[in-house]
């Protein structure tokens, strides 16, 4: 299992996100995937690296949907192969336990 | 105010991490800084820069007082000027309204 | 045309990564993409998401295979669609003109 | 020694990114600390955090003056206790010997 987070940064379209950020939410929303909306980015829970890209791609054709003309995207990715990770069990271990 | 997150990979000390995200998450508790704990970043409010980097400082010192001989830390900052952010805000806005 | 560039991060495999750093240069040679290897992390250009993920996959896989246990791994994309960019073109910016 | 790579994007403030980033490097430049442009972030070298951190927040204020309400910033430091790093060995790894 794969743990990830991103956050799509929209340029040129003002200093306000928060249409982008719901638009995003909606698509995983749609897609099933097991997401945890944060301050900073949100969280996605993958079973494999095709599920994670297919979805930062879609948000990425979503925002150009809505007219964003360029998209910084930042991903990181915790690809754990001794153990199963899922968002719960990371974030156990972050909020204590 | 800043919004921000971080996240402190410890290298060379195994594949588990989390007595190293407790450490942090103590230090966190005992400066008195404002923090969220997500399952692949700790967010964190500050006034300053100078807080918000003392803080990743400090959890830097603390993993190499630790016996860690390379640390990577990855920080995602939002400094907004045109209104006043909180983790709060920034969740409820990724939490949908 | 997408530029992005990324990282991965081997956890429990002690402190030196040069190994591993160069494995994945060596993939990425072979699968022919274009990229350039910078002091904290890997740019590469690609024409589609598909070719910049299956790179990143690739490369994960690769220090599976190697024995890696842990691989933390940061990708920032820069997907533009008022113009067109490369690797040489946004180094030009960057180098200064 | 710490080697580091940060970019800081100016959201609200049209697609183009060059101006402000030739600003930053004008700041770098100035401030004497040892830096190596590259395609999606600008490497730094720094003696410690304070340093580190100092021309980041430079950075910030910098494109606050010209005038950017909204600036994200990504920052991913390389913090080696075992050995002494540089931009040009962390290249030259990169590089491949």
């Amino acid at each position: 299992m794969i743990v990830a987070d991103f956050a799509t940064i929209p340029m040129g379209k003002g200093t306000s996100a928060s249409h982008y950020v719901l638009a995003v939410h909606e698509l995983l929303r749609q897609s099933g995937i097991k997401f945890a909306a944060g301050p900073m980015s949100t969280a996605i829970e993958a079973s494999t690296f095709e599920e994670l890209f297919g979805v930062i791609e879609k948000a990425n054709e979503k925002l150009a949907e809505m007219g964003v003309q360029r998209i910084i995207t930042s991903v990181h990715i915790d690809y754990r192969l001794d153990k199963d990770i899922s968002i719960e069990s990371k974030l156990g271990i972050n909020k204590e336990k």
